[in-house]
């Protein structure tokens, strides 16, 4: 792999010129990013025209190729996309604290970049702009690796970006595709410790699972999400109908869904006469326990043990009873994967044990899992949502692509 | 592996208590340890006996020998650093940032335990208290995996630990031993993915290098310091000299000791007129670049390739002519570590410039490397120095042990 050791090379030294390129560079490169995918959309329509026929041409199913599609109105949302994060404030070059000490050494904490940033992702040609910006926008550089199928388009759009970085007078290397699409290209980024000070996944449990194993960059895994919903026996039952309708289904495809529900069962067939009614909207089909399918009957089917722990991305939901609160945090706690949690409650104490007990990124208390995210949380954008807890944990937004450097200030002081 | 395994598995339950213990719980466990390692620092003396003895007998050099033997006086040491930490400010529950979210949703960062961190190290008895303690202050369990040739002392002070543990009504699996020393148990706690959340290793480069490279688990890397110091045109010499000579031979052993001097050479030949004698008291060799040694004379060798890269970890110092600033920043950052970097200069946009270009953990103007510590920089304690950009960077105090959680209170909101 001596082209990517090149690549990567190319890439670590423009990180070092874009670490001290001001705000006012970098917010040019973004109106030069949005102001070139504006004028040459048709460029990148047409290498995504090239994609999609290639895709259907191998049987790839609707929802995949829905998902590489690219319209007009599509890169539209794009283009606004990037326009939103060159109005966020740059979070480099902060000093998150400076103070003196008793030697008379003055000691900050300056915010900057991470440096050199691997993205591997899979289908989705938007990834490759929105990663792009957000990396651009917190003076990181960048190296993408986004899936075959993708990969005129991709092509097509980096080309666009390393346009306008030239035009902002930027390197180049500011943003570089790997347009080797092979196994072996992203194996060999994974270990491209050299010049690569992190690697973020996109993209599937699978994908993510392997990079995190794999890779001997570090990574920050993203996205996993096995979410539950738990009905206390003190809920608003209604409340916790909605909250479960919506957590499952106003977008079945991402991580903060919802793919259990955990029923006390004080109030289970109560809270099934509410909430089936709502999830028969969307078809929702259910896998149950005995006792939730002695319930809903032929409404649901019997679940098998990995159900517990599927992450159905789907209009399924896994329906569970439970004695009581305790027996729910340890379901969640070994069942989880520590992405976004809910209890429904009216019971104050319950509602505080919860939070304190349950293991996750974000716990909620009488409101959806669908809210974490980094739009919702206020961080501005968001390339991510961590399960891990180095470094950055639920969504991260641009002040979690960047560390910390301490600067000191003295007058001859030894030690 | 399987005892590995259940060790695993008894340390995250363990976590799990630990982390909602309150401070005053976790302060009277490290009293207790306080008390046991006072009360019985006979037994701890005698197994460390048994470890000196083998190790004599196998041949190994005093200085070795000495950072494995335990006296009366360095337990003192010892127990005083533990009621040290006991008296730090519990970092756990804090709420770093609450705000309400136009929705409603109260959504606040609270800080959390990383839950179970595993420590390899070398023959260092001190560390297995020091690291037990830091965990346990900040709500984390610890496996501890130390050397063997210091087992039986390791053995000893974590039994000690754990009935401190038990007396305080805590689970005495906050704190285990890795009793196997063999390569394979270290290999099995880097690849416990299940069980343990980050990885420190604490000790020599080889063996932070090969954690890092073989670990599953995620590594904070600590500690590798090959540390310089950049004496301008525009320096004060004698302030240089004195800086030069506290950064290397204060305490040439540990990370953040100078290992190699970069010098302008529009003053070299002054500033060497100043240093050589006060490198002198302490008989550092000195390994030259050719101006150099036409400077020093048959005080110096010339320095082989690999000198521009040693951690000398010793009283030897690498000397190396630069032309300019510009010079010796591109040399440090192409083979300094990213720990401790320092320019000795008059001129205060070179200062400024220095502390934006070197890309370091931390960056000094007019001081010397050997300040970069968690209790100078008013940590209040250290579990190592970070020399990665991921989690944590520079000296790790108890917050660089904890992680966030997000907690949301809602009254029903759906997305």
């Amino acid at each position: 792999m001596t082209d990517l050791n090149e690549q990567g090379r190319h890439a670590k030294k423009a990180a070092y010129e874009l670490g001290m390129a001001g705000s006012a560079k970098k917010d040019r490169a973004l109106s030069e990013i949005a102001a070139v995918l504006t004028e040459k959309a048709d460029e990148w329509l047409s290498a995504n025209a090239e994609d999609l026929k290639a895709a259907e041409a191998s049987g790839m199913r609707s929802s995949m190729l829905d998902r590489l599609r690219l319209t007009r109105e599509r890169i539209d949302g794009i283009v606004k996309g990037v326009l939103q994060v060159r109005e966020l404030p740059d979070p480099i070059g902060h000093v998150d604290c400076m103070d003196q000490r008793p030697n008379g050494l003055i000691i900050g904490k300056k915010r900057v970049p991470l440096g050199v940033i691997g993205i591997i992702y899979e289908a989705r040609p938007n990834v490759t702009v929105d990663a792009a910006v957000l990396c651009l926008k917190s003076g990181n550089v960048c190296i993408l690796r986004g899936g075959k199928e993708a990969i005129h388009s991709n092509m097509c759009a980096v080309r666009l970006m390393r346009e306008a970085l030239k035009k902002a007078g930027l390197p180049e290397d500011c943003v570089s595709l790997i347009e080797d699409t092979s196994r072996a290209s992203a194996e060999a980024l994974m270990h491209l410790d050299e010049y690569v000070d992190v690697l973020i996944p996109r993209g599937g449990a699978g994908l993510i699972r392997t990079v995190a194993k794999e890779a001997s960059v570090p990574v920050i895994r993203t996205g996993e999400g096995v979410c539950h919903i738990y009905v206390d026996d003190e809920a608003d039952l209604d409340m916790a109908a909605d909250i479960l309708y919506n957590a499952k289904c106003s977008r079945p495809s991402v991580c903060n869904a919802a793919e259990c529900v955990l029923i006390n069962e004080r109030v289970e067939e109560a809270f099934l006469k509410k909430a089936v009614p709502l999830l028969d909207k969307d078809k929702v089909e259910l896998r149950c326990d005995e006792k939730a399918l002695a319930i809903v009957g032929n409404r649901g089917t019997a679940a098998a043990e990995e159900d517990w722990d599927a992450e159905y991305d789907d209009y399924i939901l896994a329906v569970r009873t439970v004695k009581d609160m305790d027996e729910a945090i340890d379901f969640i706690n070994r069942h989880g994967t520590s992405h976004s949690e809910a209890i429904i409650t009216d019971n104050y104490f319950k509602a505080q044990e919860f939070l304190e007990r349950v293991d996750a990124a974000a716990v909620y208390v009488n409101a959806s899992t669908r809210f974490t995210d980094g739009f919702e949380f206020g961080l501005g954008a968001e390339i991510g949502i961590s399960t891990q807890k180095l470094h950055a944990r639920g969504p991260m937004g641009l002040q979690e692509l960047t560390t910390i450097k301490y600067i000191i200030y003295g007058k001859g002081q030894v030690r």
